[in-house]
């Protein structure tokens, strides 16, 4: 793979073995499928954990600074319950925000339906790392992904260093 | 009431008796109006507040953690003048962010007037309690919360804890 | 000039001299051009400094606290690569975020190119000062201004404190 990829599970109910993981595999099916528009990803490694900051931190530290993955997407834990932590353990991890993925998922999820306004999703980079926060709903990686596609794949190798890639329009 | 709000108007002309309160009146009006819709919302407190950070401060904290106010709604101060501070005190007491609140009520309010872009609200949760900012153009309040209404209830019930409601879709 | 403009080119080929600065020139022309939209702006400076925090934050700070610009547009530096840290310098340097107006640049510059999600553009106050982050692509400027025109005026006016432009509509 020419970006590497790691999914995070973050849910009380999963990690505690109450409910299946139903957003992770379906994240993967997502990636795979869209391999080849973003520039040849591939998902290498998923995990699971409940909605505790610390938790959710060690393994986005783990996988961004010992195992250099290019993008981390985390799955739930960015609604309005009061176990929801996965934006705030996010934004504790990133060096710099990146507001424009936000903006787009936000615009394309509102599209599908209003309850998208719940999402409080954070996104950014690390190092050499970009992670974003997507709603735990499965369909929810599917549209959020749709809306990143056509710049996903520059950001990716961006954040590599990779300067023909610094102006191809825009940045 | 199952949602108890509080209306705070932030203004330095209100506050020292030279003008009227015209944004604060209008709120109550378009809460009660869309009570239903919130689920059974009512406003059980209303304050005027200069434009002043401490006193801001005070206000949402005690209405956050002694009244256990549901929602806060604030009232003006989040404009570009040197006296406007409303979003700097709501950010210094909310413990999590809510953007895509912000986001709809940008994207409603620019279809009203390009004056929209000039609000720098803030919005998010403190402990139970759900604060967002709004301008202080009355006419803004029923822009807003038009925008909101569509999830507003759910988000409200999240924030609860009421995990019937943490997937209704997307979250 | 009503209100005096400055403009900084942020890029280490411009300010190493292995490239020319194509966007400081377009910038001072689209603000030219837009002069009477403005309420009477003019450019009174323009710099030129490599991708650096410090260097980027002495010149901001500069232009806000000395000689007391009004507007500040910086040009680059807000991609994905390891170099680009403009908006992490002036979120260090800004007292009030204005999250209004990356909205609508968000938003007018995604009809132009999905890559505009890579933008990662801040934008705020500083004491009487307005500074908005652009990108360096020299299209972005005229497209990124043509957003704002709509109430840059009024948002200048607002920071120098004119009570009469505080509520001409919304805020
Ligand atoms: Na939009």
């Amino acid at each position: 793979f020419n970006f590497r990829v790691a999914i995070l599970t973050v849910s009380d109910t999963v990690a505690s073995g109450l409910g299946p993981d139903r957003s992770g595999p379906r994240a993967v099916s997502v990636v795979s499928s869209s391999s080849e528009k973003l520039g040849g990803a591939g998902v290498v490694a998923t995990a699971v954990v409940p909605d505790d900051i610390p938790k959710i931190k060690e393994v986005l530290e783990r996988w961004s600074d010992v195992d250099k993955m290019d993008l981390i997407l985390t799955l739930g834990g960015t609604g309005f319950t009061p176990r929801d932590v996965t934006p705030e353990a996010t934004k504790e991890v990133i060096h710099k925000e990146t507001p424009g993925l936000l903006y787009v998922m936000m615009q394309e999820s509102l599209k599908v339906t209003p309850f998208a306004m719940l999402s409080r999703s954070a996104a950014g980079i690390r190092g050499s790392t970009l992670i974003i926060n997507m709603p735990g709903n499965p369909n929810a990686v599917a549209e959020c992904m749709e809306a990143l596609l056509p710049a996903l794949k520059h950001a990716l190798k961006q954040i590599k260093g990779d300067k023909r890639e610094k102006h191809p329009r825009h940045i």
